[in-house]
C-alpha cells in the first residue's frame, strides 16, 4: 500500500513535471516568434504614420477603424467583427493660446472635455496654490473670478512613476471641479507629467453635478515653472488663455474584435486588448497603439505556430478608453448580457510598450492552484512581478460579468514623461521592448485558456 | 532557563528587526535624495553636449579627466585625485569611405584597432557568411585576396540583449583575424547591434599573434542588407573601402578619483565606478558617462543626506576601456600592489543607465549571512534580480586583489541599439532611470560599508 501510494504520488509528480515542460515549451515558441517575425512594431509604425492620434469621434478614429479591421482580417482569424459604440465628440478647435501678459507666451493644451473660453479669451489675475489645501485656505474670497494655477509637482521620488500619476493626477481630474465651487474664471494646471520640458499633457477632467464648467488647460513643466517665477516677480499679474474647444454631438464608432475560437470550450471567453483611440496630440503610440497591436500580435503568433487554444481568445481594440470608455462600457454590458459565453479573464496593455516586468492581477488568482508554476515560468522572461493591482479602464466593465482582470505592468520610468502628449510618438517605442511585452502577453493568454481560471 | 533562552531569542531578533528597519530607512533616504536632488543626469548632459565623445589618448578625453576632477573637486570629498594611466592613441581620421560599386555607397564605420587601407582603398570582390563555420568551409582558395563580409544577424530571441552580444559579437572581436589567416585582404561585418537601421557600430577588434592585421570596418544593419541583396543580383560585384586610421603612440591620461572616507574601517575600499572613455561616434552617453556620472552621484548622496560610511567609498572614472582596459589594468595592478588597503568590493555600471533590474554578482556573495535581507530591500526599488554574472571591464583586475565583483544590471532591452554609435547620445537617457540605477548603486555601495562582505 505504501508502495503503490508512492509510486503514485511520483508519476503525479511526474506528469505535472511533464506538463511544466510542455508549458515551458509552448513559451519559447510563443517568445522565439514573436521576437523573431513579430509585426507590432510594424503595424504600430503603420498606425502612427499613416493615420497618427485619433480621438473618439474623429475622422481620424474612423481611419483607425477601418485600418485595424483590414489588418485583423489579413490575419486569418476565425472571426473578425466591428461592435458598435457611441462616443462623445470633442474637438480642440483651433489651437489654444497662453501669455503671461508682460512675461510672454507659454505652452498651453486644453484639458480633454474643457469648454472653450469667450472668443477674446479670459484675461484675469492668477492665483497659484500648490494643492486643494491651499485652495480651501483661501477660500471663495480670493478665488471668485480669478484664474486658479496648480502648481503641483509630479513626485519623482517614487518607483513605479503610475503612483505619482496617482498623486499628481487629481489636480486634472477634478482640480478644475473644486476651483468653480469656490467661484473661479478658469483653471490652469502643471502638467501632470514626470518630464521637466516643454510639452504640455491633457487628459481628462471632470466637473462634479451641479457645478459649472469652466475653460481649464495645462501648462508645459518648464512653463510652469516660468509663471510661478513671474509671479514672484509680479504677484498681481494677469494670464491671458484663448480656448475654442466644443463638445459635440456624440457619434457612432466602433470596437474592432478579433478572435481565435477555442477547441474545446469555445465559449469561455478570453479577452486580450487595448484601446485604439488616443488623445489628439502626438501619435498615441505608447497611450495606446502599443496595447492594441500587441493584443493582435498575440493572435499572430498562435496562429503561425500553430498552437490552438482550448478556450476561445478574443482581441478587441477598444474605442474611447480616453475620454468616456464606451467602447468598455458597451462590451462590458453585452459580456454581463449574454448568456452563451463566459468571459472568464481579460487582459489589457495599456500602461505603454516598454520592457515587461510582470502582471497586474486579481487578488483570487494569486490561489491559482498553478500560479508558482506561472510565475516560474514567466521570471525566464523578466516577468516575474504579480501584483495584486489594476488591470484596465477598457476591460474594467467587465468586472460585472465575473471576469478575472489582469494588466500588462511594463517598466513605468518613461510612461509618465509621454504621456497624452505631442512627445508620445513611434519613434519613442523600442521594437524589442513591444515585442517582449506582446510574447508575455501571448504567453499568459495562451496559458490560461490551457488552465482556466480557476 | 527556557524562559531566558526564548527571551534572548526575541532580543536578537527584534535586534535583527531593527538594524533592518535602519537599512530600509537609509535606503529610503538614498532613494529620495536621487530621485528628487539628484545631478547624475545634468552632469551627464554637461559630458555629453560640451565634450562630446571622448576616446582614450583624444584631446577630448583629456578634458574628460579636466570635467571629472574639476566636478569631483565641487562636491567637498574626503579626497580626489588622478591615477596615471598610459593608453593607446588610435585615431580614426578622415571619415572612411565605403561603396558597393555598381549599386552605391553604404554607411561605414571602421573598427577601433584597425589599420588603414592604402590611400586609393581596397576594391575587390566580396565573400559573404553568416558564420565562422562558412568561411572554414570555403577554405584559404576561395578567401585569398578577397573581402570577407560577415552578415550575422544579431538574435533577437535572447531575453537579455547581452547575450546576443555574445553570440554576434566575435564577428566584430575576432573575425578579422579569422579572415586575415586565410589570405583576405580586408574585412567587413554586419554591426553587431540589435536595431534594424542605418548606423553602423564600432568597437575593438583584434588579431591572434602572428596573424596579418587587414583593415575591417561594419556597415550599419540596413546597409549589410543592402550588400546581401545586390551580391544576389551580382555575386560577383566588388567593394569599395577607404579607410585611414591610424596606431599613434601611447600617450599619458588618467584615472579620475575621488572618496568619502570610511569611520571605522577606513583602508577597507568599496570601488564604484564606470569608465569615462568612450569610441569617437556619438557622445558616450549609455556608454558609459552613465556609469561614471551613476557613481559619482553616490557619493553625492551620501553626503547630502549626511550618511557617514563605515567602510571607505572610493569612485574611479576608468580611462580606457574601450581600447586597452588601461584604466581598469593600472588601478587593479595598485590594489593588488597595496598593503596599506584592502579592496574588498568595487561595482561597476557599464550597461546603460537603464531601469536598474539587479546586480551581477560573484558566487561567494550569495551566501553571504545578510543576503536575503538585501535582495527583499532592493526588491522594492526593482532592482530584484541577483545573479552571478559579469561585474565588468574596469574592474575586473580587481578580481586579483581578492575583490568581490558587483555589476549594475539594468533593463538592457535598448543598449544593443546603441552600443558604439552614433546614436549613443544624451537624448537617449532617461533622468528617473539614470537616477533609478545610481540610486540603487548607492544603496549597494552603503550596505556593503555597512556590513563587508564577509
Amino acid at each position: 500500500m505504501i508502495k503503490h501510494f508512492i509510486a503514485g504520488g511520483l508519476s503525479l509528480l511526474s506528469l505535472a513535471v511533464q506538463a511544466q515542460q510542455t508549458d515551458k515549451q509552448v513559451f519559447e515558441k510563443i517568445f522565439d516568434e514573436t521576437m523573431l517575425h513579430g509585426e507590432a512594431y510594424d503595424n504600430l509604425h503603420d498606425l502612427c504614420k499613416n493615420i497618427g492620434h485619433r480621438l473618439a469621434g474623429s475622422p481620424q478614429a474612423d481611419m483607425a477603424v477601418r485600418w485595424s479591421y483590414e489588418l485583423m482580417q489579413s490575419y486569418d482569424l476565425d472571426s473578425v467583427w466591428l461592435q458598435e459604440v457611441m462616443v462623445p465628440h470633442w474637438v480642440r478647435g483651433a489651437k489654444e493660446y497662453g501669455e503671461v501678459i508682460n512675461f510672454g507666451q507659454v505652452n498651453m493644451l486644453a484639458l480633454g472635455g474643457s469648454i472653450a473660453t469667450p472668443k477674446e479669451g479670459i484675461t484675469e489675475q492668477v492665483i497659484e496654490v500648490k494643492d486643494f489645501d491651499e485652495l480651501k485656505a483661501l477660500g471663495a474670497e480670493k478665488i471668485k473670478g480669478k484664474i486658479v494655477f496648480y502648481n503641483h509637482i509630479f513626485p519623482q521620488n517614487v518607483v513605479n512613476s503610475f503612483d505619482g500619476y496617482g498623486e499628481a493626477g487629481p489636480y486634472r481630474w477634478r482640480g478644475a471641479s473644486e476651483a468653480s465651487k469656490l467661484g473661479a474664471k478658469a483653471v490652469i494646471i502643471r502638467s501632470v507629467g514626470s518630464a521637466h520640458d516643454d510639452f504640455a499633457h491633457t487628459g481628462s477632467t471632470g466637473f462634479a453635478d451641479g457645478v459649472k464648467k469652466v475653460p481649464c488647460a495645462a501648462l508645459s513643466a518648464v512653463d510652469a515653472d516660468f509663471l510661478h517665477d513671474a509671479l514672484i516677480k509680479e504677484p498681481s499679474l494677469k494670464f491671458k488663455m484663448v480656448m475654442n474647444c466644443e463638445m459635440l454631438d456624440s457619434v457612432k464608432s466602433y470596437n474592432v474584435i478579433a478572435q481565435i475560437t477555442g477547441t474545446q470550450f469555445p465559449n469561455e471567453i478570453i479577452v486580450v486588448g487595448g484601446h485604439l483611440d488616443s488623445w489628439d496630440v502626438g501619435e498615441g503610440a505608447h497611450d495606446d497603439g502599443s496595447g492594441c497591436t500587441q493584443s493582435l500580435e498575440v493572435l499572430r503568433t498562435l496562429k503561425a505556430i500553430n498552437v490552438q487554444p482550448k478556450r476561445t481568445i478574443r482581441c478587441i481594440f477598444y474605442m474611447n478608453e480616453e475620454n468616456g470608455n464606451m467602447g468598455g462600457k458597451t462590451y462590458g454590458a453585452y459580456a454581463k448580457g449574454t448568456n452563451k459565453e463566459k468571459h472568464i479573464a481579460a487582459l489589457e496593455s495599456d500602461a505603454g510598450g516598454f520592457s515587461p516586468r510582470g502582471f497586474n492581477v486579481d487578488t483570487t488568482f494569486l490561489s491559482h492552484p498553478k500560479f508558482d508554476e506561472l510565475v516560474e515560468l514567466m521570471s525566464f522572461y523578466g516577468a516575474y512581478k504579480f501584483e495584486v493591482g489594476h488591470g484596465g479602464t477598457d476591460i474594467g466593465p467587465l468586472e460585472g460579468a465575473g471576469t478575472k482582470l489582469f494588466g500588462l505592468s511594463p517598466d513605468s520610468q518613461r510612461y509618465m514623461d509621454l504621456h497624452h502628449t505631442e512627445n508620445d510618438t513611434f519613434d519613442k517605442v523600442n521594437k524589442r521592448e513591444l515585442h517582449m511585452g506582446a510574447s508575455v502577453m501571448g504567453m499568459l493568454c495562451w496559458w490560461l485558456s490551457e488552465y482556466g481560471v480557476k
